[in-house]
């Protein structure tokens, strides 16, 4: 089977680019109210696409905002189903003086296609829907059930995907999620994103007197709500860079040594980082390597304080109220409402006699985690190292994407994020672009993926 | 010799009355440039008035600013010699319809002047230059050496008395400074200032890395500024209350049981202190009372902080800058820059490897205390107790009165601080007034006072 497909994929290369073209072509810039026309001929293209490919019940399927673009093929009985995401909106191509070619007017130079777009995520998208074509053309059939959802919202932080999945959620019901919309580690090697780290943001307000007093006439005789907060900010992390809200670290999955091992062969050198932060040295969770404690360790920062009087010179006050804002980054089996729970405890009991402190919960994300050794996992990671004959190096990210959350959430499945971007594809800024290599691999990897998935 | 003073002056009050009213009349506002010239027509007022008093070698000083009013008499040789501050600027009389009466246009009700400057500081320097008639009218002589100046820029923070003193110091040298303005304890209790707080200020700014950076990508592996500032401001107190900084009070003068019990006579119910200031709870160093440590005890204050985004919502990163103020009130013999360098030791100290922190040295002042026991001040206290037939309270002021360490650090003499005015005059307010009962005890006062210090 895999021989007719490469075959097919070969065979039928140079189509599959023009029309990616055609895709590329479509200025479906969604953060611009003057493109929101492009945006829906963009999915009435897609839909048509689909089609042509073989995809079944096709519709455009409108949102409070811009449209999601549906398909399926559901012809495998006993089979998996997987959901495949992508979108198909984009960012605006300012600064336009900077590229070398138009951004709506895709070109091929050294095996790259060049436009807005190309990599984040029309491309990416772009190979799920060929590999579809392919196994329907030439083999006539797939080897399990699949399901295509293309959101035109993604650049503006997809508002109306939550409400949509969660109508649909029966119609969208499978046993895996596979978004292509992240990078691999580098060229040639092919890698799998299985954990993102949650949030949980709040704001901190510590009070002490009705009004700030003159430091004169009261200065160290009343609490002094700076100095309070401080306390409590300090009394957050122990000597060993560990949280010291107690419980914070109760549900987090230990990492295991072959994850240690994984996490350490991607990482990145720490003479290199300190270099290019101008740090003399790092800093955090004793025990743990910096990719460690950036990706699998939680963490609590706090992003921005401010109390008393910050102007130029000094008014000398003992300032009445001060506040904090906190983000904590989550991983799994964190939960954010536990996480609130937490720090509102640690807060009252670390407040002074005399003052008050206030919480207010204002962000919120769940930790996205798949297990490496998830069957779903392990095909996908096979059949990326079949495609590129290089090991599939599994990673982790230390910030949100809240679609993932979103998927998880709603879905109850596990996301897979194989992403066929390159780091450097100047996703977002001038002369963006996606590596054709990457097309071709990408295309062989995805079908070989789906016959995996099919064996298990 | 006392009866022939008071005769003097008891028969000769309406005119010295009428005289203050001239001097109130002058709108010698310094701090609008308007009235620039009424401010340089009051010191010429003024100088008559010496001259008329009998005072010698009076004299216009010409300072940066406004004029210096000058005027002495040195007949006593042998005597002690000593040096009257006033000042005969005002403040502006805004709002003028709150006003029952017109601003400059001074009327006596119930026993009371209204005028803008009656209580600041034109009845209490007047209070002196007439005390001086007295003597020098009725007896011949006065029983000791005097030498008046009277500034014109005490509303605008007396930008040239320091270089004037400093220039004139040998003209100006005497055994004590005597200063009538500020206020008696309450009405029929006379008081004298005995000690004031003095002042470091300084900025502390911490840095981290080159730039914010992303808290999800970044979040748990490098150091954070907000974090290192909290901990290095937490470390500025210990669990008592105390400043924790090394050497803080190695030059710290002890209150003796003298003055505790003084202070404890003067002081304020902390219950009402609390309900004034919506506390629960007063805060500060374990041991002392409230007046005790807003007075008598140095303290450091974090007067405003900020790093980080403190705008709406939350930004998700982490801060590479953060820094504080802290305003120390400082007592007898705390120096400033002394406590600079402990504060600079302390920072380094305290600030964790991997950031950098640094200390700007940006206000200071010196505290000033004259010793209860001096005997300027037995002799000061003894006469006022004389005057009002009540015992003389002695307080202490937890703020700083710039002049007081002008005088101090540069003429090297005690201060006397016999105030005659009264708490509730409404000094810098409408209805601006002074209580003449004061006017009349102050000039007694004042005369006994220099008898004694002739006697001692």
């Amino acid at each position: 089977m895999k021989a007719k497909t490469e075959s097919y994929a070969s065979q039928h290369r140079e189509r599959h680019l023009e029309e990616l073209k055609e895709l590329l072509r479509i200025p479906s810039i969604s953060t611009l109210s003057e493109h929101k026309k492009d945006v829906h001929r963009c999915a009435e293209w897609l839909s048509g696409a689909l089609t042509h490919a073989g995809l079944e019940n096709v519709e455009i399927m409108p949102t409070a905002g811009l449209p999601i673009v549906y398909g399926d093929w559901l012809h495998a009985p006993g089979k998996p189903t997987i959901l495949v995401y992508g979108h198909y909106d984009v960012q605006p191509a300012d600064p336009l003086d900077e590229w070398h070619s138009e951004p709506f007017e895709p070109v091929i130079r050294d095996g790259k296609i060049y436009a807005r777009g190309a990599t984040d995520d029309k491309a990416q998208l772009w190979i799920h829907v060929k590999a579809a074509e392919t196994f329907l053309k030439a083999v006539g059939s797939l080897p399990l059930n699949i399901k295509f959802i293309l959101e035109g919202e993604e650049e503006i932080t997809s508002p109306s995907l939550a409400p949509f999945v969660e109508k649909h959620a029966e119609k969208l019901k499978a046993d895996a999620i596979v978004i292509s919309d992240s990078p691999m580690l580098e060229r040639g090697k092919p890698a799998l994103l299985y954990g993102l780290r949650g949030v949980a943001g709040v704001e901190i307000e510590m009070l002490a007197a009705r009004n700030d007093l003159h430091s004169g006439l009261y200065g160290g005789g009343v609490p002094n709500a700076v100095h309070a907060l401080a306390g409590l900010l300090d009394s957050f992390h122990d000597e060993d860079g560990r949280v010291a809200v107690e419980g914070f670290y109760d549900r987090v999955i230990q990492l295991t040594e072959q994850e240690r091992g994984e996490l350490a062969r991607v990482s990145q050198d720490e003479g290199k980082i300190r270099e290019d932060l101008g740090l003399s040295e790092l800093f955090g969770e004793k025990g743990y390597t910096f990719t460690e404690r950036t990706t699998a360790r939680p963490t609590l920062e706090v992003t921005g304080i401010s109390g008393g009087f910050a102007g130029e010179g000094i008014k000398p006050i003992v300032p009445a109220r001060a506040s904090a804002k906190i983000a904590c980054r989550l991983v799994a089996d964190q939960r954010p409402e536990e996480i609130f729970e937490l720090i509102e405890r640690h807060v009252a009991v670390h407040t002074p006699s005399g003052l008050k402190a206030s919480v207010k919960r204002v962000l919120q994300g769940n930790p996205f985690l798949t297990p490496a050794d998830h069957p779903v996992m392990v095909a996908a990671a096979a059949a990326l190292e079949e495609a590129y004959g290089e090991k599939t190096a599994l990673t982790r990210g230390g910030g949100s994407i809240p679609i993932v959350d979103v998927f998880e959430r709603l879905l109850q499945a596990p996301v897979v994020m194989m992403g066929f971007g390159l780091p450097d594809e100047n996703l977002h800024a001038p002369n963006e672009h996606f590596d054709l290599d990457n097309f071709d691999k990408g295309l062989q990897a995805v079908c070989v993926f789906w016959e995996k998935l099919d064996n298990q």
